[in-house]
């Protein structure tokens, strides 16, 4: 049995991963949603790989920014990312199952702070990376700093 | 007439983008490079949007993130992104056409930082952001920190 | 002669400058100001060495914070920083002369993005920041993000 | 009784505390330190404030900056800070004590990251911060990146 917050948080992230062509297009996974939370795996793909023949940092980040966006708009309001920092710790490479775990660590009127790690399944941590959400007044396409 | 300097970053630049699928698959351009600097386009595609409609942050550092790369391994030696600290200011639209210029601020012994910045083509700043990159002693795919 | 907003610039700083005990007491020296600039020097005193014998890296950053203060409230209406990333580059010692420079290089409505750089007199540089700032609309003993 | 890896904590920190002139002249209390850990706390004093009238944000960066020096320097060998980036979330007013805790999140070969978190004693974060530290070589006064 799932609490009351926890369907919300759920239901707004299938809403959203259903709308979000990026995250299905790299063939993220969407995982375990609760309120503040969210996990998303994807699996690194030939095309993913940059010229040095590991995965692109872009994909990387992309994934834990998507874990981010799940998680940052888990209590309804719609929220984005205003700004992210990331540490690249170790490659992926193609055939890699990546996870990203995205985790609220504070939380105030507008702004929000997540966690965010990406991990190989064997636990090597690939990015640290921390998320600044945004919560919106209108809708995302007029979003202005 | 371009000085040799150029010519190691042209050259090493095109290496690595014939190399990159990543940057191939989600249609990007490789622009001028120099020592140091490379500016890199890409036009948001539908499948580049995230749940809010509009183009994912994951895409925009993507392409923020190759044109890191291009102007860091522009001096030769292979380098790779250590982290990117990014701020996302107004949104991105189907069928945008972004720029990204990467410009070194400071390079040390093993690391530098360059300045990324994306625009729209109306000027708009899409994103600002700071990478540090990490001069590699091995192959990348044997990175450790 | 400067121009209006120079004198703006001006008069904000030497106002937010007299007030700023904790620079005072750090011998923070307020140089140059225009709009969306400023420049603060400081001579690092035997008392600001960390365990290590160099400069305490929070005495550098206070240093950085203050140019950035100057410099985001040089527009006129109180603003404060919102977040800062800094890298330690280089190492202070005692006697040191340290500047920092603050220069704008993003404003939206609210928040705005600064370069801080600081260096030593013989060029070195020491630290390179960047700062976000954010204009309240009350005071600032009531901020909440 | 503590572990042997605590007492190498402990007296690393009570060492680099002995000789850190900015944290003593701050007056910083050194708290409770293990493998990766650090406590360390600070009253704001009259002369700390800044122009707002507030804490500077500078010496709430140093305290964060003092424990996180203190954390991953607990493991022996010298270790500096190669970066910082900090979130200001509230502010912290003349005779407020505030608490810095540094916790290890990631330890890599010559590399680590800490979270970093300052409070009010009525447990209201002022400041998330995360660090990243740089095991050296050689002696601090001669630090290269």
């Amino acid at each position: 049995m799932t609490s009351p917050t926890e369907n919300t948080a759920e239901s707004t992230a299938r809403k959203l991963y259903a709308q979000d062509r990026a995250s299905q297009s790299l063939g993220m996974q969407l995982g375990r949603v609760a309120a503040g939370v969210a996990t998303v795996q994807m699996q690194v793909q030939p095309h993913m790989t940059n010229g040095h023949g590991i995965c692109h940092g872009g994909l990387i980040f992309a994934l834990a920014d998507s874990a981010f966006a799940f998680a940052c708009n888990s209590h309804g309001p719609a929220t984005v990312a205003a700004g992210v920092s990331i540490e690249f710790l170790a490659p992926a490479k193609t055939g890699d199952l990546l996870t990203a775990v995205a985790q609220e660590r504070w939380l105030g009127k507008r702004t929000g702070l997540y966690d965010l790690v990406v991990t190989r399944t064997d636990g090597t941590v690939i990015a640290h990376a921390r998320g600044r959400s945004h919560r919106l007044r209108s809708a995302p396409s007029t979003t202005e700093s």
